[in-house]
């Protein structure tokens, strides 16, 4: 068992421990700050080189072939939900900086036969928790993302990304120094699907789609006690009706779809004041994008039909459309060899979470291993994933960076 | 037309202004700190003796009969809701203050005549919309509610009500060194049935009941991609579906009680987590306290079967029952008598609206007199009342004054 790795794990997760057992370590909060430090602190120690971009993604390289341009990237993130367990993405990150010490030391022990540089990343906001959207280090890398938009994006209190990351001193200016080649991303699953399966590695091939709907729903404040009730246009009452509406809808689709409404902004929130204008984020997840784009539609005219006779009107805020994903094919082969030959179990599946490995694909060809999480409990402090799980899945992270620095 | 109460309001109506043309000046505010300051100066100005209590109540004396111990009390608040009007609460303390003034000076006129002592008063926090409960500074004042647990009270942020208070200069140390006789009071109606009788003052005989219940839903947190829709504990769509069945009871008892779910808490309310707990704060008011008991009970277990299938609990954090009360027959007497003297119309009518004038009645016999609201507009920028009809609550206002402090 790597106890370096556990410990390590235990050290992050008391950066932001919530008395529950859980981390609360939102985006550039001096949580996020100090897990960074943390980060930097370590990579420093292993000889690796930092830098750290605008928007904040930090990069440890491992400069194993000095006269290549090339590298390939590993990572994750170290910002969690408000109730985040203590794996995901820290699991990435720390097993990614071991994974790439071992690889810098094997790359030393048979020199010539690392053919590019290795480079550990901590992507910024890859939860979207404080900011969103969610994967915005990663976006911006990507190019999918434009920089200006990532540091305006502003929290609940209307600060931005960019004055928060500056406030921890974490919004830096160097771009990183190579040209990517690949993205590897081990992650815990999320879900239950390999434990129910009794299998070791996931291999992930792509994503389900989503569509994320932000509505908007305004009315008209007035006194919450003489108004006449017929009077009353209540934002608050059409969004509730509206939240009601959205899961009766996807039950009675049989799509197997999933969907949540977990954000609502009221205002102006107040017992005495029928609510004037709400906002909730409602999101549909399906495995084909056609589904999450009809399933939008049939709610979106549905909700129209039943707040009409409330008086409130709807305005469309967000209606962001992700879609189906394929990730590296080849990469995904790699892993699945490299779990067969470490003697692990291993199966490819999708992954219903978005991760950094997704925003990441649309530069470079990018892979996503997962381990098995226990129950599937993710965003709470009950998150759980055995050592030895996760050891497993830092040995196959190993295997495949280091075939990947030396393939030709 | 008294410009100086025209000039006045407008002149409150800038401190705090929105830019929809109304006001949000929240209790213990800058704001309402700079609207106090302001009244301090008028109060000053027009001799009136300054004091501050405890809990942030101020009172101007009118040392109208230096040896009686007695005073006649009118006031109203300062504080407004996050969507307040230029009139709720503020008008009362300006018709107040000019009332004050133009019974000092009648009594000057006419030595001898006065038997008490007359006082202006703002209370704190009436609206109860940065603190809950409402009617803080009347309840405390009234002997209701103890001063300790009112300073103790805490906003969404945290601070206290006795902080907040420290911080704008406010918490004073002095009692009102007199003995209420009375109270009166003059408000905007915040319903229409002034306005839909055509009638020019309201009496108010007394008030509706009210249950405030509000109410925590416990679910659990996940991940609101992977995790399947059976295995989520959704608090908000709980809530959602509480809010909707309100609405839905309330309907269909026929029994014409007014209903609202104004304010909710949701944690963590981060879009990609399934909220674990969520507060929604719930009103019934009705004519007859009998009904407010038993649509609460109706309502709560309906909500329980109909949240059992989600996995959710429920916890009653709040079950605050307002009974109906009546105001002072004698006080409402002398308003109609008054109203009628000046030759203008008047009627009895109940209130459905909270007022301080209710929480004082439990110390001392209290009058409340409305003067018509356009559309019963009320909470919101749009809340408007004729100059000319606000001239006629404070001509009936200082008719009343003077009766109280000259009668034996």
């Amino acid at each position: 068992m790597s106890s370096v790795l556990h410990d390590l794990i235990a050290a992050f997760a008391r950066i932001g421990a919530t008395p529950d057992g859980g981390v609360c370590r939102l985006t550039a909060t001096p949580e996020d700050g100090a897990a960074r430090s943390r980060l930097a602190a370590e990579m420093v120690h292993r000889r690796l080189g930092l830098h750290v971009d605008a928007i904040g993604n930090m990069f440890g390289i491992a400069a194993l072939a000095p006269s290549s341009r090339e590298a390939v990237i590993v990572g994750s993130h170290l910002d969690s939900q408000p109730t985040g367990g203590r794996y995901d993405g820290v699991y990435g990150v720390l097993a990614g900086l071991l994974a790439v010490e071992a690889v810098a030391l094997r790359a030393a022990a048979e020199p010539g036969k690392a053919r590019r540089n290795l480079v550990l990343a901590n992507w910024t906001n890859e939860e979207g928790a404080r900011f969103q959207p969610s994967l915005t280090g990663s976006s911006v890398f990507a190019g999918t993302l434009a920089l200006d938009a990532a540091l305006a994006l502003t929290d609940g209190e209307g600060q931005t990304l960019g004055e928060a990351l500056g406030a921890i001193g974490c919004r830096g200016t160097e771009d990183l120094p190579l040209e990517p080649r690949c993205y590897v991303e081990l992650h815990v699953e999320q879900g239950a699907l390999l434990e129910e399966e009794g299998v070791e590695i996931g291999v992930v091939t792509g994503c389900w789609a989503a569509r994320k709907l932000s509505l908007i729903f305004r009315g008209e404040p007035s006194h919450t006690g003489p108004t006449r009730m017929a009077r009353r246009r209540d934002a608050l009452r059409a969004a509730a009706r509206a939240i009601e509406l959205h899961y009766q809808l996807i039950e009675a689709s049989g799509s197997g779809a999933h969907a949540s409404a977990a954000r609502i902004t009221v205002y102006p929130n107040s017992p005495n004041v029928t609510p004037s204008q709400v906002q909730v984020w409602f999101e549909f997840r399906h495995e084909e994008a056609a589904m999450t784009v009809a399933l939008g539609e049939r709610f979106l005219a549905g909700v129209r039909t039943a707040i009409e006779p409330l008086g409130v009107d709807i305005e469309i805020a967000v209606d962001e459309r992700r879609g189906t994903a394929a990730l590296d094919p080849q990469g995904a082969a790699l892993t699945l060899a490299s779990a067969r030959d470490l003697g692990l179990s291993a199966m490819e599946m999708k992954t219903i979470a978005g991760h950094d490995a997704l925003a990441l694909n649309r530069r470079m060809p990018a892979s996503l291993i997962f381990v098995p999480s226990h129950n599937g409990f993710s965003h709470t402090p009950a998150e759980f994933t055995e050592p030895a799980a996760l050891d497993k899945g830092l040995a196959v992270l190993t295997e495949v960076l280091w075939r990947r620095v030396t393939d030709e």
